[in-house]
């Protein structure tokens, strides 16, 4: 492996290390106001929510990598305790790549990037219209994680209202990740998008507990026919079969290769144990 | 839209409705130990990097939602003040799944899920082999959210040392998503991979500021034949091009939508302006 220090690295080339690498990442499309009552919008992707209860989001308007400035969500945060966090679907994504042009202060990036100003309920700060999910937040603490360019700064806000588009809820009104149709974002210019080929489901046994690799007979563990991906769903059954005293021949093993494939984890044993 | 208010929802509720629109997250694999030096391993959503300078990555091993308990994580987290937080490639997934199972204290979830206890240079906690990133992390605070069932822990890691997979480099020494293959979390059983079909990107202009969608003639604003991703790309020129004078007809403006769709924004204009 490659290994680094941070401390004999320069901050922006640490800096594409995290985004390279802690990903993908949710995007904050915050909407603030200044003390006037100018909006602003711009998209954040140090996010994610912590807690549900309180219900809690974060989202890192960091200080600038070459010269230490801060952005105007961070003054604004500041000044009126209050944004709407606006969560960013695939038909939206290239207008918010326009909002998130350092525009001067005092220019509307609602206007910049078309987005239509959608008044909120609990708070001044404008909601995005077009946006699936909008989250009212008053912020509760603003952590500064340093005063060196590059540095963080936590701001912790708590939900005070949730917004769904209606049209993400599937029939039995569960939301639909295909219809919210998010997308997060990546290392340099890249995003990503929920697709079919992209979205994959890992069942979670309720109310059992997996017996563990570790349970496996060794032969079975360190078995070359077999993926780690392979053993985990043979280890997601809470015990060992009965034994049928088969031979674990490669044969078998191929046989149980594509029963683990199709699911049927209790019959693949039959080849193995 | 459906609306919610955060007070007159269930803390499970509120939880699947956070899970489900705060979306794709990355997943800290957490490994710590406790002060006896039995290993844990954990995975974690709500998790992100949040500053460079320092490097911070923060996660939180929040309070089950139904009875208020916490997770070994919190507690060696709090005991050590260190972790190693490993991220997830999608061959590790479902042996990740594995050790996310309650499983009782002193129990090591690297036997569990068939993971190799990696030592690290850093700190005693042991890093996760087969995981392609590897942060070592010093905790420098664990900040609590509050004492209700649901309620957050975040634990603030200062990163002490990275590990990266010499593999996920491409020929040009820089790091590809391909190759790393990592995965988020989505809701309820749902996860993300990366693939050619899901990874988009947006190149951003360097040095050069957006005119704007505000700075298009009102009639391609609000044209009925241009999406708002169609508008964002020809408001990314700095400025409006020479007037050609053709007549905007819905067959030039068809035109121009095929431009657009290749990149050729500038050709476009000439369709439309």
């Amino acid at each position: 492996m490659k290994s680094y220090s941070p401390k004999g690295l320069k901050t922006s080339d640490l800096q594409t290390i995290l985004q390279n690498t802690v990903m993908p990442r949710p995007i904050a499309f915050a909407s603030t106001i200044d003390k006037e009552g100018n909006p602003n919008l711009s998209p954040f992707s140090f996010f994610n929510a912590f807690s549900s209860n309180p219900p809690i989001l974060i989202f890192s308007p960091a200080r600038k990598g070459t010269d230490g400035s801060l952005k105007d969500t961070y003054f604004n945060a500041k000044e009126t305790k209050e944004v709407v966090i606006n969560m960013v679907s695939n038909s939206m994504v290239e207008q918010m790549s326009l909002a998130s042009t350092a525009y001067v202060k005092g220019v509307n990036e609602f206007e910049k990037a078309g987005f239509t100003m959608l008044p909120s309920e609990e708070v001044k700060a404008y909601r995005v219209a077009e946006s699936p999910v909008q989250f009212e937040c008053k912020i509760i603490e603003i952590k500064e994680l340093g005063n060196n360019p590059g540095a963080g700064n936590l701001v912790i806000c708590e939900v005070l209202k949730i917004h769904i588009l209606n049209e993400a809820y599937d029939e039995k009104g569960n939301i639909d990740p295909f219809l919210l149709d998010l997308v997060g974002r990546m290392g340099g210019p890249y995003y990503i998008k929920t697709t079919q080929e992209g979205l994959f489901k890992i069942p979670k046994p309720i109310g059992s507990i997996a017996m563990g690799i570790d349970a496996l007979p060794e032969y079975i563990r360190i078995s070359p026919y077999l993926t780690g991906t392979e053993l985990a769903r043979l280890a997601g059954l809470e015990k060992l079969p009965d034994p049928t005293g088969i031979q674990p021949t490669k044969e078998n093993f191929i046989h149980a290769k594509s029963l683990i494939a199709d699911g049927k984890i209790v019959e693949a044993f039959t080849f193995l144990y």
